[in-house]
């Protein structure tokens, strides 16, 4: 009689002495050695929630797939028994392990699930996106150089961090960051719009909302789309986010064609000096009003999930947390109200 | 028969050969002599628009008044007739002059009209923001704190400047700073209350309202109130406004007694904190989120209203203009779009 | 026949095998499990010169008491006798521990002996500086206001570091440190007096006495009372001890109310800058030259308090010290004159 | 019947028409030519309180002299009546002008008089200094080299300034500030080795005095002797005050050949270090507890002589200094204790 | 008869009372009244090495020439007899006044010859750097790319100055820069590659060639062509030369297709990073070793280029220059060896 | 029948087992104890490229020579056999182990051989600065000042490092160093004498021989001798190598007696200053050109060295070198051009 396919389910909800077949990242793959001399491999599986070991043994039978093809950051299938060892810990007896491939991602396999993510479901938050430069931006050339843009750098857009460790450090944190900025610079654009009738030209709300959205465009490529190991490319830390967006921007534009050409000079100068000041690493000044609503915008929003994220997390007793090496700074938790 | 009193009009209006009876502020009184040795007083008298010149001779009928009573800075009525020199340019032929009195304030004289001063009127501004912090501090002791402050504060608010020099520096300024502040944070306490639901205490709307229309009160008392020579007080060069605001907040919510001791706290915090950086001139590190909200919109506030004075006053030819000695750039004004 | 109750002694002068009644401080309790899965606690106490360890199992006496009552941090009265184990060190087989009662303090115990502490009496150097604001200050009031708050924070000053790491970070620090500043104001105040006999107003010796004595007067609320593990306060990490002294200084005066209103607010002017620069954390720049001497006498006191302990305490070989993670140095010890 | 030789008075002391002799300093000699096209110079002799004028023609008695041989800067014996013209103000009518000789300086002639300088009498200052250093450095060798080097510097330390534009900025200002820093020094080396009698080796009491007299000796080579045109020498700006001071010092010491070579060795460490600081001017940081009590009695003398200068010369109204440059703070002065 | 047409000879060399015709740049146009009110220009014309001044009166012939057309900084030819005047200097009695037209510059004029320009031929100093590209750049597309954009950037590297007021600020200083530079680095990549025969990819001689000739190439287009008044370009102000150099060379590779994109990549990260520090307006470090050599060479020329210039200028007596705004510092110029 | 003595071999050469006579470096020294309470010592010796372990038992014939007289750092002549334990690794069994003596160096021990080393032979590198000094430094007086130098220093110059860590920090570095900075300097020096010949006087060619070559002369002071463990001295730290660098310069010559002055003074200058800004060390700036070559070669013959070995070191997979300390950057090594 066949065996019974187990269930597919998560490895974080497996009961222990339970069989099933789940999806786990290999976190940690370490070599060692037994006191006879033997070599064998501790390797610890992931997924969001519990992270279980599956020794391989030099006599074992997965000995040589996990020698030869198995890397720390790859992501597989699994069947196996959990168990919960009193001194070692969770533990999986497998009976299969393979590496996930493009069935599993029709079925189902998500990235997402291993690594730390945004709150918010990335395609949710794209189309927002999409949709505020499509009903805000009245340029038409303009809106169309965002909307390319958006278009073409879609699937980065959606796995890759705002920054590797300081604010929104995960997964899809980019675009929650820039959707934050954009509703910022909309409210914003307005209200200064209406403070200065008679700046000549008037303040550009079109350029603030392009600005607010393309203006870290460049992480894009700044960083690969390994969600479970992001890191900078060689071109990110060649020319920094900064002038990659905007190469995307000039580029993509001298293709389109029809931009006003001041408008790209604009929006080009925006990017790159959205960081305000030299010691922030901004390039050059910025010589345009446009481009303050854009630097105050993302600063805030910056620090203040940094802030969020350092006293959500803190769970020590005290009424200050530890100090945030990024922040340079213990914050007060300790209030009440 | 009686002289028939002339009208009352503004310098600026006069035309040349036309008596008239108007208010004027001395901008300059400076003492010389003639070839034969003999002094003289130059006295420079203007309003908003026009500087003419009064020239006063030892063997005059203004001579000792002008000596011993007449300071710059101070204001007069006069009654003279308007002339326009071919070379020393306007002229005023004295018949009557004195320093305005209470009856003149009575009767509609204002020191706002010799002085740059804001758009707004300050008494609807202060409206607009008492009514602010009336509708938007919810809870209720904290709500009489700001009203207080705002009360006591009022006449220094209306007329003292944000700065001496740097930004909204004219009459009325901090009030249209604080008002503009103001309704950003209140944007910006909805939106991110509402983006992170889980922080524990929640963002607290009130403590940013609070702060933000409190966050400058300081510079009521870092200042004097002559608005045609605006100077800080000797408490303001000793402690800066940053001591002062929180002095007054504690010293109010002391004698209120109401209070929450730790909203106060926080208060203080915010003031005392809200320039973000000890570069920046802040004594200590903004410590919880609320803080950020007003920082930022302070800053961008403050920032742009600088960019607009900047390119709106710059006359000359060219893409840029001259280089700004507060911000330290120059601004790029050639643009079409 | 009743057990004689043993004697009274210190944990670090008990011999080997010998048993006694001594107070010790807990300084660290960690929890860990056996083999086979059975807790136990590793509780290591210890006076001024010795640390011993007890083993706390869970089967055994004291398992309830460790598990919910005795925290780090905590002193102990204990009754044991003491091993010293070849391979584990100082061990105390106890047979009563419990914590310190206030008949104890009657009886002579005094956290003092626990921690590292000032080489002179508290009550004695509290005395001193008591003297010196009594003799030197001849503005009544004035002296009035500063031994009023001398007293009403006698308690902290006994008991507070100057600081947690930098200078003088021992139990009753600050005094040590107030006197020797105050001591050396006094020579300066009197040399320069009468070294700028010209000047007006003269440099005001009560002033400079009073500043002395107060300038870190806000430390003793930057920290709390906890001799064996200080720490700041909140009101100490959201306003620091400049604006915390201050306000000690303008509420106490207020209350007198009869001290002249310029000597407080040069007072306050005092403690507020006497760190002198910006990057030093003076949120103003001293505008009198009585700010001048206070900072200086501060400053070398500190310091050279630094260096001196950093030179006793190396006792490795070579010519000079490690560096000093504080003064970021390695000082030269190697000199024979 | 001979001339009778007129009185020797000071300029500043000729009532109007009188004549006299008297020394004056060249204080401007500008070339400048009259309609006609003759040239003529103005030149203005001045002592310590009153200016006056010769005009020297091209076609009178002086033209030659002047264009030829006379410099700014040079002291001169002018024999002339003084009379003050009501429009060109005070004028001399020189019936003979020489340059100042050696006879006039045996007879009373002191450059001095014509410059800003110290209160005090230089020889007598110096005196003290001498002195102080007999009598308070106990190790006979090295109290040699520094009373060696007092000798040898005698005629410079008795005339230049301690700085050009900083702090005693006056003729004899260096042996003033040396004289003051050098007591202060005394007092707290007392002080401080009373304080930490356990340090070893202990505070070194000699070594402190010596630091103290020494520490800026190379002000004597920085600058020239001119009195009044003081300005830096090749070696001074080559090399700055620390090297050419701990020149001296080793370079007599050698010459002497008796003098401890550690204790050489240590203060040449302190001329070098005194200033503490890199950002100050330090080449390297102090190694020794030594140097910071120099360093602080000299820095605190230095700033206080600007503070009571600052404060003593401001004439103007108002609560506060204008902004002194060097100090870069508006200084209070408005007080009235 | 005809009148004789004048020589064309250099405003410089006409002798007083001589007529000529002769090429000027107007320097200055000032307008000003008389006493009687009516109206004139001054202007003044200069060359290389004289300025004569001409009086246009309102009823005068060139009246309206002047006030409609004539502007400063354009050049004119003119025909006048020169004069001097005893108390107006230099004055031209002009018969004819007309802009330099392109027959003219085909007869020889060279705005060259009215402004600050480099001791070197452009052109022959254009050919020297192209042969060095064309010899020393062994990869045939870079150096195709090199030459493509020399080629195309001709006339403006011919005629700009390498920085506005900093090194080499004359017309062709860039060109005289950037072959001096280049020369430097043949020598250092021939150097260091020998020295470093392991490094693995070793030194690329290309590369180092490549960057030295392009590294200021943005220069071209930061700045305007104007000899005679050159000022940055909106691009250059909005982007600086960092990034248009980028950008040249980035477009031009894209263009011509065959270059080795690694090597493009690599060329474009020398142009960005040749500043090599942040704090000199650098936005990435360099992350390869031929950088360091091109900024060495880069920043060693433009220095001495300043101290040369300095120390050639000064013709003030005294050791030291005058201290140099740029440098901040006064060279030792009283040197004999 | 006596034993045969075993051959002198290098310990990374002998094979296990086999048994030789080799030098060894005592790399660590390890007091530990059995758990029976007998101390132990663990002696790691080591060659360039091996390191064996010998177990030194408290019951062994070792003890007393290792407890008492070997030191961390000291050279030792080994005879033993050579093990590679499966568990513990290289191991020697000793017969005998004593003091490297004079005879061993005479024998060719050289304690090169057991550092981090030159590429190149310390004597051919002498010679060739030698000669360099020789040939090309054409004033007789201060070629013979730079060689007097050179061969008193000679010792220390072929052993001591550039620097302790950041460049060529290995036996033989300085030497390395300084002959390349010296070539550098010649080749700029002919260029630049070249590119300015109406400098007055012109670039000094000798100046920038002599300075190239001595500019960190003081380093051969300002640490030990002792190749294995490199330690700055006492006067190294209480002064740094500039000014050592310029005692040297300054005795020397004085006791030569015939260079001329103004070249040693500038020859000092060049020492102190040739690291240019404050922010590097540099005491003073420097104020003459000459200085300006030195610096630039000194410095990118730094940088380019630390480049490279980070480059050359790195072996773990990427695009980018880990973090250099010292460079506070990662380089780019993934490139194949």
């Amino acid at each position: 009689m066949p065996k019974t396919k187990p269930p597919l389910v998560r490895l974080s909800e497996l009961a222990a002495g339970k069989q099933g077949d789940f999806f786990a990242l290999l976190a940690e793959r370490t070599r060692a050695a037994r006191r006879d001399g033997k070599p064998f491999f501790t390797c610890r599986f992931r997924d969001s929630a519990r992270t279980a070991t599956i020794m391989v043994w030099s006599d074992g039978e997965w000995w040589d797939a996990c020698e030869s093809d198995w890397q720390q950051g790859q992501f597989f299938k699994i069947r196996g028994v959990y168990q919960e060892h009193p001194t070692y810990g969770p533990q999986i007896e497998p009976s299969n392990i393979r590496h996930v491939n493009d069935d599993d991602k029709t079925a189902g396999f998500n990235p997402f699930d291993f690594v730390e993510h945004s709150r918010y479901d990335p395609e949710a938050m794209f189309q927002e996106l999409w949709k505020l430069a499509e009903s805000q931006i009245d340029d038409v050339p303009l809106r169309r150089l965002v909307l390319t843009l958006l278009d073409r750098q879609k699937s980065q857009l959606k796995n890759v961090p705002a920054t590797q460790k300081h604010f929104y450090p995960f997964a899809g944190g980019l675009l929650e960051h820039l959707l934050s900025v954009a509703h910022t610079c909309l409210h914003l654009a307005d209200k200064y719009g209406t403070a200065y009738p008679d700046l000549q030209p008037p303040l550009n709300r079109d350029l603030v909302m392009a600005g607010a959205i393309l203006h870290d465009i460049g992480r894009t490529i700044e960083f690969n789309e390994d969600v479970q190991s992001v890191q900078p490319t060689v071109s990110g830390r060649l020319f920094g986010h900064l002038m990659l967006g905007r190469d995307l921007v000039r580029d993509t534009a001298r293709e389109l064609g029809d931009v006003n050409p001041e408008l790209v000079h604009l929006l080009e100068h925006i990017i790159v000096t959205h960081l305000a000041l030299p010691e922030w690493g901004s390039p050059k000044l910025p010589l345009i009003p446009e481009c303050l609503i854009i630097h105050h915008a993302d600063d805030l929003d910056a620090k203040l999930e940094m802030y969020v994220r350092c006293l959500s997390r803190d769970k020590e007793p005290g009424d200050f947390t530890g100090r945030d090496p990024v922040l340079g700074r213990q914050l007060y938790k300790g209030r009440s109200v």
